[in-house]
């Protein structure tokens, strides 16, 4: 019962600190065939790594990944594939004066309850650092699941404090306007409203000034999934997606389709219609359908129905703070902490590639169970 | 990989449709010992059961449960409990017509695309009916709780459409003010706000005379939850509970403390200040802590904090409707339907019981998952 | 972490004790499509059944199987599978004196050291009475494998005390020869070497009215298994079915092919050669092999070669005797114990249908794990 | 679904190839407070080490191992533990011949059959490397049942060929009869009769002249076990020990206390007598009894008694052959092989550490299952 593990056909399973040695994440159940080198895992950790931009840490680590079994000639084997992301620029005594203080909204004090013992350099296990080995983890499965059905994750951020952008088709998101604004520059923010990404730099930034953090909101999509993933009750797919999101960092809330605002609905203006398909079918073939709006979210019972799977995780502002807060030490004594780590002060632009990747372990995940380990690789 | 089984330590496995025979939950891992009859599970099994008041659906269960095995002379002895709850008002030809027409909302598409086949009795395995076994379940998971650490779970309906309860303490909520209103009749909406109870209740049969539904949304409660439950990274208590809530039917959203509303705040606003404990300590002894608020909602880095754990589900307007809906046939042509089976305008009047239920079971999982690794390293 | 869970694509859950209302069993992950009812369960519960000749317990069961879901108009419905099989013949008291003696070889001690508290009736949970839901499963298990992959699983006696039957081809044996003798009388003893059987049937019946058991080897034979069933390392098929045997009440011993034989031979004379294929391939087509002999027992690496799987078990003899024996009380009083309750004088002759089902239960997991639960339900 | 995770909660997940860059093992569940460093893992990774003697393969493996995660200051965290064991002599060459040859008794035509894709290398993942990995996690679960509860494991070789050792008393064989002879040379057999093992290492270097291999018993004995381990039906203690021994390269056969020898015996000769123990209890304390003999192997109803637990592994003889075999090639042609690797004439002197490893990972996930339920129990 312990919890390193994700997945049950495509099963992840990650150890590492922030400060120790390294992070290793070991991916069992990708099926045989996948091209694979490190080049095809190098993005999504470049896209997550730290010291990016002025709006990031300045933590500094490479970030480079070794693959260290699983992958013969540049193909997956079927057999597990264990990653090795080596921890470079660790500043121990950053979070010396820590060990004796309990952070406020950090986890120091929770797993002091639970494990009466605790590595505190950068948080150790409860640190973001973890999120390295996910990412790398998820580079995989969004490949296998581009090959094996055409899916494709993209997340970006849709809200940083009440800036909130305009996103008329979320499925019509490209990573290029993630990634890049139209004058080229780089997106520092990944948000693709142009407009509202602008407004989101400044006020990240005078947050930063302020020695303060500030939370916001990021939209994930799937695209491409076939109808038919999920299981009946308790491994839903949207349940499925929730856990996997809610396990990431600072996650206080997760929606899909028309989420918390369908508690103000009323069934006639939610209910989503079915289309009649471009050609009549018998049983048993089932027909091709779709929907004339999408407030389900692409499931349906728990189970995908071949529209966009939409949703949303609210991420509460960093933490770690450099003005001075109050709080208690280990012993139960009053006490005051001004943060001197290196942390972010809003955990939405280095977000998307971290959210991807868990959307994608899902799918991954939830494909092999329906067709198992061997069909996909006969297509490939 | 089959998905009718929840939990690691405390392990829940249903069966049962609609329209079958009827329910089947075996619960396994409960400790020996705990004092465990049928009279245990009535309540919960009464406040879930269909047919309470013109707000809720027609359908008549008497939901009598069967212990099966695992309790010798009052008392759990360790071995698996299976409960049999049998169904006696089937009206299976209520659903006659729509074997052949996907109900919006519903999952009949999502069954026939994964499975090429399903009951379409009542929904089948997809029907709310399931959830009869998660309350017999969790009533386990309850006493169980309870008696291990004191636990307490209430659920109650916050917000029906427009109409928002005020609570100003969610953790002194009692029971007797979710089911019984001050001038001693049922409160048959489960808000403890009498006077959003009232708006509610109005909202919900004008709602049900206009053949339609509405959303809403219930906050659940969790109180004397010790400080160290839950895993680090994938297994986050946060997690498990955000799964168990998005795996009941018609959840689109879910949320802890703050939740979307942490995206528009700063961390200086946000960060809950702990407070000196009453007694100091010295290690390796860890001090007992509150925090001055609560926006973390009882959990930090996924582990509770000795907080309460507060949490809302957004539950979409049920998706039955008495009016005529467009949509399409198991051919792929157009269709128009009008839901004849009986089902409730508002599905939020018998979520408390459900709810509960499903954190009852992720507390007391998590809870058997560490007192086993305390307990060593207690030893150690 | 409770064990009453067997399997991870097709999982089998049961609960029941011997004395208690009845057995269940929940099989989640069938593929959909598979024809079943009640009339597929009954031939190996009646070849499982108590009191079938002198030479087993007295008890008296029907042993009538009620499926409560997951099927539908007579075919799986891809949802779980739950059964019901009451208990009718419970005569508690023949067993109140043991309550209070712990009877040698069998569970009671261990159960009183494991949980502190036991269901005395019977052996309550570690009575060799759960096996009726095994039975159950695997007759779904069957079913599954023959429509999948035409696999067939046979097991018989091959031993009892001294007396080996001469089995010239064990993939060659029918379950006719094994049910019934050349003169067409039923094989009490379950063994197709008739004149082992007759030796078999007159040293049980020796054994039992010297008021004394004896135990036995059954070997189990697994024939049409496509090569490729199986995952590396810890999963290993064999590693599987060896867990599967080894979790049957009595079993202390299991070889697999040449087995404990193989630890006197030299390498040059255990290899089986690999004989050329009638048609020859080219990469990515594997040819289909077979080898010359098969002391490896149908499995290398620990995956499934093509030829027959073979094993054997060995079953110690009943522990309960009608005689008198020494043993502790449960004050750790010396004293004596006389078994009253019925019991069988030979396991083996009940075995067969037991054993052939963990076997099914074990290929069916392994074909789902490695095709799909989709996938199955296409061919059927 | 995929087969490289152990245990449940002491959970062992490998990753790693005979010929790729290294072995990795991540150990999920080990308690917090546990002393650990490389140094602890270092005795057993040498004993397993190739190139020890003439008896071994000459491949030279430094077996270096690097902790990456959950150590802090000497301590283990109560978060995962990643150990990373690099291969160094690899001469890949060697098996350059065999990527188009299937090797008799090897797993080469099996992977083919299931992924239609291997590494050759060494045989990539079913080699015997892989076990490096369970090794090093076994030194933890050594340490930390020998805290627990003085739990300690021994193995050694029992038979090689024809020659078989005589011993008295399995549980009170040391580490040092099994490492030294008598006169202080090492026991390059690892068999604790003297006279024996040199009839044994003469054996094994008569075979090995002959390019022959021959195969052994291994007895493992785990003692200091605390009744009540294991949990009833599917995860008998016997059945995870079972799978443990079974999912090692070779095993075909494994048994426990009298084993294969129980299938000649009656139940009066076989019962072991529960023996009254030193002071007498009153329920709900529950006797600390013996065995007057141990027949049963440490284990009823699948639940340990106190007694040692004893268990055999049967082991076949290695299927390299440095002399010519006949078999098929990949195209499914005749063809003829003669394996030029390095390779061991017998497993049996190296199998010590390697079995001893798996049952100690059982005992400690075992003990972390139960020691979570039976502490709620106690309190209940």
């Amino acid at each position: 019962m312990p919890g390193s593990s994700f997945g049950q056909a495509f099963r992840v399973t990650t150890a590492g600190e922030s400060h120790g040695p390294g992070n290793v994440v070991i991916v069992d159940g990708c099926p045989p065939g996948l091209a694979l080198s490190e080049e095809d895992l190098r993005p999504d950790l470049a896209r997550r790594k730290p010291g990016q931009s002025v709006l990031t840490t300045q933590r500094m680590e490479s970030d480079e990944p070794e693959i260290l079994s699983g992958v013969y000639e540049g193909r997956t084997t079927g057999t597990p594939i264990a990653i090795l992301v080596r921890n470079t620029d660790q500043r121990s005594k950053d979070y010396a004066s820590i060990a004796e203080v309990y952070r406020p909204g950090h986890a120091d004090y929770t797993y002091d309850a639970k494990y009466g013992f605790r590595d505190p350099r950068g948080g150790g296990r409860s640190s973001a650092r973890e999120t390295v080995a996910r990412v790398a983890a998820g580079a995989i499965a969004k490949k296998l699941i581009h090959e094996a059905f055409g899916g494709r994750v993209i997340a970006y951020v849709k809200q940083v404090g009440d800036v909130v952008a305009k996103i008329d088709d979320p499925a019509s998101v490209t990573l290029a306007q993630v990634e890049t604004l139209p004058d080229g520059s780089p997106n520092l923010v990944r948000c693709p409203d142009p407009d509202a990404a602008a407004r989101m730099v400044s006020l990240i930034d005078e947050v930063r000034r302020d020695l303060d953090s500030i939370g916001g909101v990021s939209e994930i999509v799937a695209t491409n999934v076939p109808a038919g993933l999920g299981e009946p009750v308790f491994d839903k797919l949207r349940a499925d997606l929730g856990k996997a999101l809610f396990s990431l960092p600072a996650v206080l809330g997760v929606e899909f389709g028309s989420g918390f605002a369908s508690a103000r609905m009323r069934g006639s203006a939610h209910n989503d219609v079915f289309l009649a398909a471009a050609r009549e079918t018998s049983p048993p073939d089932v027909p091709t359908l779709r929907t004339a709006s999408n407030r389900h979210g692409g499931m349906l019972g728990g189970i995908s129905s071949g529209m966009p799977i939409v949703m949303r995780a609210a991420i509460k502002p960093t933490s770690s703070l450099a003005r001075e807060q109050d709080t208690a030490d280990v012993h139960g004594r009053a006490a005051t902490l001004r943060t001197k780590g290196r942390h972010d002060p809003c955990l939405l632009p280095r977000f998307p590639p971290i959210g991807e990747a868990m959307v994608a372990i899902v799918l991954a995940d939830h494909w092999l169970r329906w067709t198992g380990s061997r069909r996909v690789s006969s297509s490939t």
